[in-house]
């Protein structure tokens, strides 16, 4: 699979020219090593597409699909995974036993429709398919039995902005565009759809709702639902297209029961979405704190004041030292406001006072820039950021190849838990590291604040015993998983459930709810397709 | 029914001491007569409570509900209707052919539990009832066929602050607290929760969120679906309780499925709630544009700035008439900022800047007020629509007993359809009310705003003719709400579906999704109470 010409990877993350060569993981090999405490760290290399042994598909394509339909060793590979840790293992190891049985690429709702009524026929799972950069299990096809076959649906072909409103600043977007393509498209109408997860270049606007994905922005517009007008789905008993207004009290909303319905439902083709001028303004600061307890409370007191900044991400000391925006155990919130229609200094001084009184030093002052002014400047622990951020996933895929046990995870509470739910979480993730990889790191900081509560973000890193990875991560992920459960926060912010959080999702659900959204399933997919 | 010993009217809005007397109304018949060119109005009286006729009840509490039900006939009347203009009329006229057949007062889950156990025994129709203000018929018991009655669930006795996190700023209230209590007992604590939608003396928060409605925000906190941390409800399938965090990405929202169900699924009994400290800062301004095209630019301009004020009310040249805010045929914006942070004029100043650019004009300046400082000013539009705002449902009953035909209507559009959709719904409500009542008033403001659209809001005036007010009612409803459907805006921006705007719901809802919810319900209340 190309992106303009460019190859993807098939196990790792993104393009594959982006995976280190064999100097650079062995240079990289002895960094990460002595950060671990002086491990031994072994550059392996992913087993060659070419040698891949796949097995032989339980279903093929009718013939009224085999238009858009391959049963291709490669294309089955390439739909078997997302990004997550434990997908990038087993595509590194040449593991794709629960690969689909054939991909389709419907090139229209009428080949859609087509497709789905023939696997309520045959009984083939359709598992729908954007950018394939789930990290929680979400388009894997472990099929529960009574399947005769499952069939990736890949929306690629569903790529176009199709329509923009300048007065109402909205777009109508095909659900399989991705990123890239699809401000590509806005950007000569002078329009941003600014929704930028870290899957960014890789993953499309269906899986943004399908997934309640979170975009960079720290608050107000924190996920892609508050971003979304309608929502058009393609399910085995119409389709559902909303009623594309601002607001509305008309009910319960059907956009947000199509947020984060993970395909449940059907198959998302296209949305209305709000877009938004490129900002013009910008100001940018990173502030420092002695103690990460008055960053906490910094952030809170920004959070709480009504500024609504577009980056608020406080950073602890481990995250700042890995980050290199900080390595003298300070913590560092990393401040920005931006905006298409006004300058920001009143916005940028009133949050730098409220850090001020938490204790917080921006030693380089705020940077202000205006895209009309000829010295725009940006700070540069922004842009260092920016970068990093974008780059962190290509990372992963190369400490994988040193055998590095790395992951993320991300939840949210409120602000009067925070304090107890990082103990417990950083504990119980440091413990499990200790028992299953003789150490390691965890890190804390936070994406996204709301005023009553923050969405903190944990990295933990460790060597892996060779062989054993998906168990050493499996013990990690329970103990952490766990922790989260018991301290009241969500299994997740903006990852979404898949099958990975499914267990502590089933626990943190009312049950009466668990009812309505398994009854409202059947009702749309009666064969459970 | 008293609230704090006062008396609430039997029909009519409110509290029986602020029914006018008959000289009041002789003249307020005089100045609306005058309005409506020249009609002679008629001064009437209700039907007195003690003349009551009621069907005799269907069904009786059993001697386990005995302890909290009632089938006097005053409170059966009392929890008859809500206080639409339908529901005026027949409670002026003494007409309670659908008064429930008894009313229940359960003190705590564990009756409210029972209650729902003997409605599914017993057949009975089970209707949530908080405040009793609905405008859309949702508290009324007209009975499908299989039901052997109809009980109204008061929820009087649920309507304490239960907990108050001031780290986080949140409460936990019962949901049949009325909007001047809850802020009575949240006071002391040092927050309010800031939702005052026009019935917020007479309403409950469980109602509010069982109708997603509007609150006084204009922008950003525009529902109470965005004040909402958690839910909590009573099924006949148990108990539905949702998590409790800032925000979430797991699976869809569970509140947001709770929210605007207006009951199907159970009995809404507390909510977690964010709250905030009142606002010490505050800016008003009433600008005045010679056009409303003009007026309707500038919202637009300050709607997609980012400036997030907390009223942003542009009325019509007949509203700003009405409301005595301008008489010279401009249209009037009335905006307002307010935080309890900072001080407010670089908000303003942007506001304004846009606002003139469209040819508004601000002839007082704006006005700046710190609850700190001696000399707080507030601006007199500002202050006079505050108070109008409130009095408003007072109006409409007097105007009842004298044979006018008034309501209200509410819907929200893209600013690319606004245009279109007012001249269309202006034209249709006014040629129904020449037809109906050989003419009136139409008039709109915008509630509320968002980046991609208005919320408009229609009052219509008319003379009724006696005897038929129902029937000419229903005609220029049925007028409004076609061209509402028609222009593609929604039927409802916040005052819920219910039974009136149900055929228009029924049109602009996507069918799977209704598949959805009638699953969804089956499976939570399998008796259908």
């Amino acid at each position: 699979m190309t992106v303009d010409g460019r190859a993807r990877s098939l196990w790792g993350w993104g393009f594959a020219d982006r995976f280190p060569d064999r100097a650079a993981r062995r240079s990289l090999a002895q960094q990460v090593g002595a950060l671990l405490g002086a491990r031994e760290l072994e550059v392996r290399e992913p087993v060659s597409p070419e040698s891949l042994a796949l097995p032989s598909p339980r279903a093929l394509p009718t013939a009224e699909l085999a238009a858009f339909s391959t049963s291709a060793i490669l294309e089955r590979a390439r739909h078997c995974y997302g990004k997550g840790y434990r997908d990038l293992v087993r595509g590194f190891r040449g593991d794709y036993a629960s690969a689909p049985d054939f991909v389709a690429r419907p090139r229209n709702e009428a080949e859609l429709d087509e497709l789905l009524a023939a696997c309520a026929k045959n009984k083939w799972a359709a598992i729908p398919f954007g950018g394939g950069t789930s990290v929680v299990g979400g388009v894997e096809a472990a099929l529960p039995p009574g399947f005769s076959g499952a069939v990736s649906i890949d929306l690629g072909a569903f790529d176009r902005v199709l329509e923009v409103d300048p007065v109402s600043r909205a777009a109508r977007i095909q659900a399989g565009a991705l990123g890239p393509a699809l401000e590509a498209q806005l950007e000569p109408r002078g329009f941003s759809l600014r929704h930028f997860p870290q899957s960014f270049e890789h993953s499309t606007l269906g899986g943004w709702i399908a997934t309640r994905a979170g975009g960079h922005f720290a608050t107000l517009y924190t996920h892609i639902d508050d971003l979304v007008e309608s929502v058009r789905i393609v399910t085995p008993r119409g389709v559902w297209q909303s009623l594309r207004v601002p607001g509305s009290g008309a009910g319960p909303s059907p956009d947000r029961l199509a947020l984060g319905s993970e395909g449940i439902f059907g198959v998302i083709t296209e949305a209305w979405v709000r877009v938004q001028p490129r900002p013009r303004f910008r100001a940018q600061a990173s502030v420092h704190f002695p103690s990460f307890g008055g960053g906490v409370e910094a952030t809170r007191a920004i959070a709480q004041a009504g500024l609504y900044p577009s980056n608020c991400r406080l950073l602890d000391p481990t995250e700042a030292l890995l980050h290199r925006v900080a390595g003298d155990g300070s913590s560092v919130l990393l401040l920005a406001f931006e905006s298409a229609d006004h300058e920001l200094s009143p916005w940028m001084s009133r949050a730098l006072a409220l850090a001020a009184e938490c204790g917080g030093d921006c030693p380089k002052g705020p940077r202000f820039s205006d895209a009309e002014s000829p010295r725009a400047s940006e700070s540069q622990a922004g842009d260092a950021w920016r970068a990093a951020f974008f780059d962190a996933p290509y990372l992963q895929s190369a400490l994988v190849s040193l055998g590095v046990l790395c992951d993320t995870f991300e939840t949210a509470c409120t602000w009067d838990k925070f304090a107890a739910l990082n103990a417990a979480v950083t504990d119980a993730t440091s413990a499990a590291l200790r028992r299953v990889c003789g150490g390691g790191i965890v890190s804390c900081r936070f994406t996204h604040v709301y005023p009553d509560g923050p969405a903190p973000y944990y990295t933990f890193i460790g060597a892996a015993k060779k062989g054993g990875e998906l168990e050493q991560w499996a013990e990690i992920k329970r103990a952490a998983s766990d922790a989260l459960s018991a301290s009241g926060a969500t299994i997740t912010h903006h990852h979404a459930v898949g099958r990975i959080h499914r267990p502590w999702y089933d626990r943190q659900r009312p049950e009466p709810f668990a009812l309505a959204l398994k009854a409202a399933k059947a009702a749309l997919d009666p064969a459970g397709v």
